[in-house]
């Protein structure tokens, strides 16, 4: 049994909740146990160079923890004149997933800006970001259409992510801070409702890892994200028919 | 009849919730309307260097807005490498106005954080802050009291703030955004349990006031200050009757 | 009497030098006492994005000390990465005051910038800023005339500032440092010609104050605002008779 | 047949020079095909805070590009006053690649820097940065041998990476950039000498990938690494042999 | 004849005022012509790591210009976030050349910061910041040997420094900003009472110069610096006699 | 004897490698002795504002050192968030000596950036990058005349650089960091192909220095940049022959 008294391929409870802050174009909070984070999603009608005069958008993502989002009280970035090294390869992380389903040509050039701050963080921010991110960016897109701007969903397909590892010898689905602080491997996925991937990040600063462990926690990985993209299907509601219509 | 329906002298609907941060040593969430605050006190065992070896501990703060706490997106402090100088004069008004009503030789010699990071800005948030922050501060002491860190309540008063202002010749409590944009005269109060004031600090940039408005426009912000007073008591419950045995 | 032999209600010795650096389009060497500040006023022909095709112009500050103003040299702002909380509060506050009396459609789609350089620093730096400042601002404005820029002066009052406080128990107008460091109050008020306020900032780490208390402070502060107004149209001169024009 | 000739399944030609430059207690200059990086190691006697008073040591990572490593010059971080995203992420892989066979215990309270600057960047530079500071590290730990610091080679096996991926439907082993631009996945994999994972990382922005194309590339990734490692003990002579006798 | 009425080998109007700040342990206003430059010297019990259990100081620079020192008003360093390039090189020159005829010993462990602000610039701010940042310092040394934290004045010679140049084909003394501008030859020198030099930095950005030119205008500039460390010695008066001594 | 065993008036061996790196349009390692330097050359297509609309192009140059260039290990310049100052008075250096012998007209409006890079620093950093930097801009405009950008090499003249110096009584020539590290004198020249100066930096921070000794070692110096011209000839074949045709 675990230190919540979950059972091994068990995700914490989950609450999606939308419209959380009224001034977005998207936004949810999406809690995973005791891990809260708020994400917004804000239309912007500028695209990075790259994309200039293409005629198609872009998704980007920003990720910040509040000071006591953590046991022990973390400097804010600008105290520090830096981003944490942390943050950057969460937030392209997150903004390269996204990514991964959206129709550019579709959404036309403009960005959407996905701002992911952890209120509080309990493991598994990265991935409630993604899981929770894809849902404010559904919301702005509806408000995109509702508004004239854009005329179909320029979502090709739904995306989650949760993460897994190894804690003492056992395979555990959506670690916790606790069994992520000492698991041997940590793992985390980003899968699509097709049931592909998008990506796979196994890391093993304690000690490597077989092929085979490897596999078997890639299934629970698999297992978690299905279980993860049902919860978002409900709480869309209609909304969800319209996703995956534009591939 | 004010845009959201409320009388002149009329607060918003005010609610603290206590313990909103699990890692905290104290927290609150409090919501002036829509203004929605997530205040936060951390105990540090430093002190800066002009209060080394005197004893005596300090209080600071941090203020901070979410990207999306407002209608347009506002860029994070740290892709503008600056503290805006908005946030600089908050956090100041903020640290000064929660000292003033602590006892720091009974604080011992450590520092108090008050994080206050705006969730959605309606307005008064650097009044929210205050108040809601005077609520985490209780708790954090508390805390300190509980695990035999300090003896006794090291705060002296209540304290509590909130905005007042002159908006199309009329004299409104508690301003909402949209009613602060549109001021003559904008102006912040803050004022102890015991009547007396710490900061009083009116701006006008589009006309100048006469002294006789501005002694109306106090009056009703001292009759605000103590319904806040009187929430933040009952909020509170019996460590309220903690609060000035020090003096 | 007071530590350098002044009555409660008098002024320092107050001195304006205009034309004081050859090359800005408006600037003054003032000093009140042993407080000696530089204010300069540029004209830059870009306003903010929120001025933008709106043809009305725009009033900056910017407030900066050097290292050997004070007593202990602080450090530049440069090798610290960051404008001093205190600097931006500071500016911020020079900046809304001067705007009070600028008729920004006179002015026409300019920015005029002011730079308050604290040469020594001896107490109310912040007010002989505003008060030199607006002097500054008066010879920008003259220089626009004269060449063609403009056609009228595009100020509609007067405007100076002072601070006051309560010292052991002794209410005193413009307090020097070792006043200042021992205040129980500090105010600093900024007021126009019409005797009508702009800005009223009170604050008291020390200990609250009453009602009574800032009422009898204040009315000393209107007092030496208007010596300062005097002193201001003495230094002008001719000129001075061109404020107000335009209301 | 591949852009350069090569087989699906084939490196391209790699060279290690040690001792590149005078200074450094272990430098690299590796080359894999036209991608250049120099690797030093550091000693430093100062570890992270989280590391003081506990005997261990430490080892982390810096990657930097020079501004014409690439096709279109790159603004160096110090113009844009921010580590690029990129980098960041790269440095903190580089970092716990090569910690995951470190025996921090026999290290000592010191922290080894692995310097990796890019010369010239065709493709691959993370993995070849992982595979020449590998060769830095042994002559670093060499040198505090040979200096009387520590008694026995403190590394546990040999790590090396390679990049794989699918590009135009056909699996390719060591990407160069024209290949890695066009990628439909992008894989990183880094592995011991025991041939255990450390890292594996496989992005797909263009088009999600299915469990099979994962595990094939990841096959091709393990002949690569292998190959790679076989170098490294070549270059590596006698040394070669000390590895791994700490377990 | 010159711009502004000069013979080729004279200097502009020099003009020393001793004490200038009430706060700086030495200081001086110093005027060349137009160009008027404060030079504070600051007493700090620290010395830079190099210099640390050694018994000996340090002597360094800084050197900044107000906004509206120049013509067109020039952005503040932190606005930008980097001190100019011009600013680094002109401080660590006014430095090096201090520092040559200091006598570390005697001056014990502590660090003179000289603060160079440029009040208003027209031309030779970096040379008079040396000249009049000389005097300071004798100043701040006069006051440590008053408070009785060093025994004998720890300079070893008077040393100053002046700009000469071609223009238009005229060999000139101190150049003036306008003279400087159209310089082919830039040249500043700076030199010991002794008639050693310490620094000789001559540039031709528009045409090289020959080493008969060049030998011409140095002569010039020892003429120029003899004249100025004659006045330095008339401004400092008694104290004059006592540099040297440590010799 | 010098510490490597070169006559007083005798270079180090050179050797200059062109096409270095692949991407940049000129690229060089230039090796003096120990001392290693990539030099690269890239075109811009912008310039800088004072040279906007004139038809005329800009030279410019930035100077860096790899963290283990030098026997201890130094910070990057990101780390420690500024450009040190000796950098930027290099980088300012290296610019100008370049500029002096480009005509701009026939570069057309558009920036070469010269970057300089020290792989291995052991004296002269700054004086091999102007010599190798200067080839590096021979190949960046032989290229555009290739591709048609421009008609034919907008050089003047040749240009290289030297340090020399007194140590321990001996003139030297091209000091190694040892020696640099003993100077009583340090002196850097850049010179034309046609014997004329560009820039003369002599710094004496032990003592003063005579104009006696001055002379002598800038013979020395004429000597040492004649052979380095005669080097860059060598080394550019035929091109060689095309510079000082614009004149």
């Amino acid at each position: 049994m675990r230190v919540d008294g979950r059972e091994r391929t068990q995700l914490r409870p989950v609450s999606i909740t939308r419209n959380y802050i009224k001034y977005a174009e998207g936004s949810v909070l999406i809690e995973m146990g005791e891990t809260k984070v708020i994400c917004t999603a804000s239309i912007d009608d500028k695209v990075p160079p790259f994309k200039k005069d293409t005629g198609e958008g872009w998704v980007t993502a920003e990720y910040s923890m509040l000071p006591r989002a953590t046991a022990v009280r973390n400097q804010r970035d600008i105290t520090k004149l830096k981003v944490s090294g942390r943050s950057q390869e969460i937030q392209r992380l997150i903004g390269r997933s996204l990514r991964s389903v959206v129709d550019f040509k579709l959404l036309g050039e403009r960005t959407i800006i996905i701002d992911c701050d952890i209120i509080q963080a309990d493991g598994g921010t990265r991935t409630a970001s993604i899981t929770g991110g894809f849902v404010a960016l559904v919301d702005a897109c509806k408000y995109m259409i509702d508004n004239g701007m854009i005329e179909k969903m320029p979502l090709q397909d739904f995306i989650a992510a949760v993460s897994v590892g190894i804690v003492d010898g056992n395979k555990l689905l959506d670690l916790c801070f606790d069994e992520d602080s000492n698991a041997q491997i940590d793992m985390n996925v980003v899968m699509t409702g097709g049931g592909r991937f998008v990506e796979i990040q196994a890391t093993a600063e304690k000690s490597p890892f077989s092929r085979e462990q490897f596999n078997e926690v890639l299934l629970m990985a698999e297992k978690g994200i299905n279980e993860l993209i049902l919860i978002q299907k409900e709480v869309l509601g209609p909304l969800a028919g319209e996703i995956g219509e534009s591939k």
